[in-house]
């Protein structure tokens, strides 16, 4: 590979449902490059709103951000450049790289999750095809922890923590005003955001008592009589279910329990977050079924835990850093020679991993755009528990993750 | 008022909606006992879920109870002891005054809201005019802060930090995927939580722009252009609404927006908590009327965010400290003479107060049970902006209450 043309100059753009740690992959970035790219780097532009920004050419130039400035945006939840929801086709990717072009890009850090290391790679290949020197490195990034070849995605631990503390809370509220309690959880295709529920848990008897993955498919017949047994045995039930559940035909619960609330998003998938149509069908569908002829339904809630669990500004210490760190690789990567590529999360150390008895460690390590590409992963067998659990290795692989979880004092 | 027979007992119960730092007041109450009732009081009780633990006589001993697992217990979130929803009559506080005889109680400790300080006033009276000497303490705790006579309530602060914090964090989510945003919180006669909304902005242009309390008649058409003009200047708008709000006739929102969807509770009220139908229906409802002819429906989204909003596990500094001291104050009140009553939090410096040019101090007073049972305070007229926001005389008061916020960096 011959060398880039100095100075070629670098973006970094941000993609999808903002994280509690995106931003400390965006200032990553641009500190990699500070720090490896000297001498061959020009100006570092931020797109604003990602591919959006640009195809229309709104670019922030960050090459000499002050680094305090820098830490205080890496420390802020969401997308400081703003985010996008598009999903650029063959024409759009066309378009990109014309912007790229015309603004002598030569570097292109995309931050986001399968969709946007897709992304990457058409834009690789368009470039190679056309013989512009660029190189295209994806950072990986989702609450919803599903890309492959990753361990854990930056996003997921924040996100998690929100979750299991929520759920910690949420136990205590249910033991102290007992009834049947559902809290609907975000991803669509992969349970490890529900999942992470059962960390709030520090008794037998502590909720959630079901797991509902999107991984299992969900009948409502044995659902209801799940649901029942414990309700009888605890006179409580509180239930984590994924918005993605569906049955084995891969019908949406929502779209089982209310086909006409059951709207399409541009993708035309059924919208799962920012409404709460799936936690109260499912609610009045088991108050219905519960409650005993000639007799009062239990008392039966639900909520939707919604955006907080993306944004609320309370994130994993040990994600905040590891986003940093692998947006940092990636920008080394691509200074020292990398033409394209995603950078991967991989645990080499501690409870999940080859060494299970040696406290937690990570390395980051660069992999193909096409392995991580449009690809999902989801939650191994090991981590599922029969229909409506999660094993104690899941649980095991989640505690370093989320950091120090309030202590519970009981009577 | 003679002396009460040595070793008369004590008990303590909570009741209604559970609090974050609820269990601050139960361990103040069992200090406050041990501090000031040495050789006065025999044992402590505790009644599992309020009144209907002393009907049931299922009791738990705290004579005893070590210090270090009392902290542990005040430092977690809900009701330790369980809670109640019962709305005790005359007749049920007959139940609760023979229970009290038979267990040798002298000395009640309630904890909770406006209906346990009348449940306090009928009980007292009760054994006043059977002659038996008791003595009957309301300890205040709402996230709702509407009791008269208080600045506040002991688990406001804590709610209302999470509302703040989900809105700093969601109004970052907003800016980087722009809509409308709504996001239902609780409240359902007074304005306060929902308020606490605003503290989430540091800028001009943040989020929540618009803010609809119970305390304004919310009118369809009016918010409808608020939300419109709002969405016209900034591309996106985020809004605060109370799950209480009502139009100028009294008809609860979600009634007149979805009549079938709106379930009463025991009390004949219409249930507000526990389901997302109200920021369904309002989202539903904005994205129909701001929908041009022949045009693209704007991104519009809701969440309610629910029960998180009162034990999510980050309990508001100060809170925990004026809920555990509130707490014993009303436990040596009683010991030093006082036959009932209620506890009220005053400020006397800080904003807000007689004082404000000084840091931010209370001090607690008996006021008489009848002078907080069964009424509710309201957002005063000096906190409210117009027909869609809150003063900054509001969130200067409010601040001192909340504890630190995150610090937002942007570019």
């Amino acid at each position: 590979m011959p060398a880039i043309p100095a100075p070629g100059n670098a973006v970094v753009a941000q993609s999808g449902g903002p994280t509690a740690v995106i931003n400390q992959s965006l200032v990553g970035v641009v500190e990699g490059l500070r720090t490896h790219g000297r001498g061959s780097i020009g100006s570092i532009f931020g797109a604003r709103h990602g591919v959006r920004g640009m195809v229309d050419e709104i670019f922030v130039d960050l090459t000499s951000t002050p680094p305090d400035l820098l830490d205080a945006v890496a420390a802020t939840p969401s997308a400081a450049l703003g985010s996008s929801r598009d999903k650029p086709d063959a024409a759009y990717c066309e378009r990109i790289l014309a912007a790229l072009k015309k603004k002598s890009i030569r570097y292109f850090f995309y931050i986001g999750g399968n969709d946007s290391s897709d992304t990457c790679r058409i834009v690789s290949e368009m470039a190679e095809s056309t013989k512009y020197e660029l190189k295209a490195i994806h950072v990986p990034k989702t609450i919803d922890n599903d890309l492959m070849m990753n361990d854990h995605t930056p996003g997921y631990a924040s996100a998690a923590r929100y979750v299991a503390k929520a759920f910690m809370g949420d136990n205590l509220d249910n033991a102290s005003l007992p009834g049947i309690k559902i809290n609907v959880v975000m991803g669509r295709h992969a349970g490890f955001m529900t999942a992470a529920a059962a960390l709030g848990k520090q008794r037998e008897d502590d909720g959630p008592h079901l797991v509902y993955l999107p991984e299992v498919p969900f009948d409502l017949d044995r659902v209801s009589a799940e649901v029942e047994a414990v309700y009888k045995k605890l006179k409580r039930c509180l239930i984590a279910v994924s918005e993605g559940v569906q049955d084995r035909d891969g019908t949406p619960l929502l779209a089982k329990l209310s086909p006409a609330g059951s709207e399409k998003d541009a993708h035309g998938n059924v919208r799962l977050s920012g409404t709460g149509a799936l936690g109260d069908a499912l609610a009045a569908e088991l108050s219905k079924r519960l409650t005993p002829a000639g007799g009062k339904s239990p008392r039966t809630r639900a909520d939707t835990l919604g955006y907080p669990q993306r944004c609320y500004p309370d994130a994993s210490p040990i994600d905040q850093h590891e986003a940093r760190l692998v947006a940092r690789f990636a920008a080394r990567a691509a200074c020292e020679g990398a033409t394209n590529g995603s950078i991967a999360i991989q645990r080499i150390a501690g409870p999940g991993s080859a060494r299970p008895d040696q406290p937690y460690a990570v390395e980051f390590k660069r992999v193909e755009l096409k392995e991580v590409a449009a690809k999902t992963r989801h939650m191994p067998a090991e981590f599922i528990a029969g229909t409506s659990g999660v094993t104690p290795a899941f649980c095991e692989w989640l505690k370093p993750l989320v950091g120090e979880m309030p202590r519970v004092g009981r009577l």
